[in-house]
């Protein structure tokens, strides 16, 4: 086993010009699908993003940060029951996955998957990254990608030959996330310094300080993940989830 | 890279009696969490169960399904925003994520956190499953692991070493689930031809029979995922989501 490669991984937001032929690509996805699936019914599906116009657009959905504009592939992992669904109906079941138990199911398939896929791809040499924005502009993604019923991006990555990996980065202790029989409760001191080494990192540090913040939580809560916009995209994502039929008929109405 | 780990990988649902050391479990998780994580906030925990009354408890609420019941660790792996938020108020930050954009965000660190130590522990020499029913019984799982606010289960692993590997089961064709450019729209007769080599295996031909059903997709709909379960689990674990906070302060008061 290559223990290295699971303690030294990172991800890759700078590629190299280098392409990635569509072979590979559908090799990468084939082995990755025997990742485990809820009762095998592979509720995911992978759009890949490759070249023209829509590729430019799609670098533009996730704001066009350089580990989406430099790739040469982005694949687009949704959450779908759509193909169940259509396969129930086809063979006269009546499928029940219009709710928001399966939107959850499918999404951890999906999840699943795109994990399979980081890895396999990772050990064949080439970088990924996931790209979070995903969510931001999941509706303008879905249009652009032609998303039908049951069918919800979940995960974007991109995918191709590093032109430079990311330093390796900071990591919480593994005692911090790790609890034995119950949930531990850490006093408020515990928890400081648990989360020593984050704000002890140098490029941490400098960030902060760049931004003219007091620490590195407030990085966080004012710049990076502010409230307002968790609140407008809980908003625009859940939206999203009902326009696609996952929140049931009646609510679908409303 | 070892190749034929991706390809001939399968889940275990029988352990053997042999413990799973600590340090072992430890270290597998140690490296998992090399895995990619939203902005490095690292938004999951992981309660470990491995004996006593705990574990036969949780053993049921998984419905004393072999692949909990012989295994000598379950791993339930939650979304958690409750260390981030605390460490956030900590440092006088004012933290925004109590909300679904937030829960969905941590979902898909945890579960990108599960998949990878699905990797390291099988690669490892052990066996792992997951257990899908961590859904149906969440706040119950909730309760027995004192899950605080912000953390809500969504992945269960048991963990051993094999006394027995799941028989590799048929998969959909890579074409099924991967599109180029934009959502392919398959005619009835192609998702019949895709789902093909599902209706055709045989143990599920096998399973359909000794179930009474006209064909497998009535197996899955009037009995392993029907209606009515999907339908009463989407009630019960938004309300999970809800009571844990991740819907707001507005609403949580209802």
């Amino acid at each position: 086993m290559r223990d290295d490669y699971f303690s030294t991984r990172s991800s890759v937001r700078q590629y190299s010009d280098r392409e990635v032929p569509r072979e590979l690509l559908i090799d990468i996805i084939e082995k990755a699908m025997r990742a485990p699936t809820c009762g095998n019914m592979q509720l995911y599906s992978i759009v890949v993003t490759t070249e023209g116009e829509r590729k430019a657009r799609l670098n533009e959905l996730h704001f066009n940060q350089p580990a989406a504009a430099t790739s040469p592939v982005i694949l687009t992992i949704c959450a779908d029951f759509n193909r169940f669904t259509r396969w129930c109906e086809i063979s006269g079941a009546d499928p029940g996955y219009d709710n928001f138990h399966s939107f959850i199911t499918a999404t951890t398939d999906a999840v699943i998957m795109a994990q399979q896929i980081v890895t396999v791809a990772e050990m064949n040499g080439l970088g990924t990254c996931y790209l979070g924005t995903v969510n931001y502009n999941a509706a303008e993604i879905s249009k652009l990608l032609e998303l039908p019923d049951l069918v919800v991006p979940v995960a974007s990555l991109s995918i191709g030959y590093p032109a430079k990996r990311d330093e390796l980065c900071e990591r919480l202790p593994v005692e911090a996330v790790v609890h034995f029989d119950t949930y531990r409760k850490d006093s408020d001191r515990e928890i400081t310094d648990l989360f020593k080494v984050k704000d002890d990192f140098e490029a941490n540090r400098n960030f902060v300080k760049e931004n003219g913040k007091r620490n590195l939580a407030e990085l966080f809560t004012d710049i990076r993940y502010p409230r307002k916009l968790n609140e407008e995209v809980s908003e625009s994502f859940s939206a999203l989830i009902r326009e696609k039929g996952f929140l049931g008929k009646e609510e679908k109405k409303d």
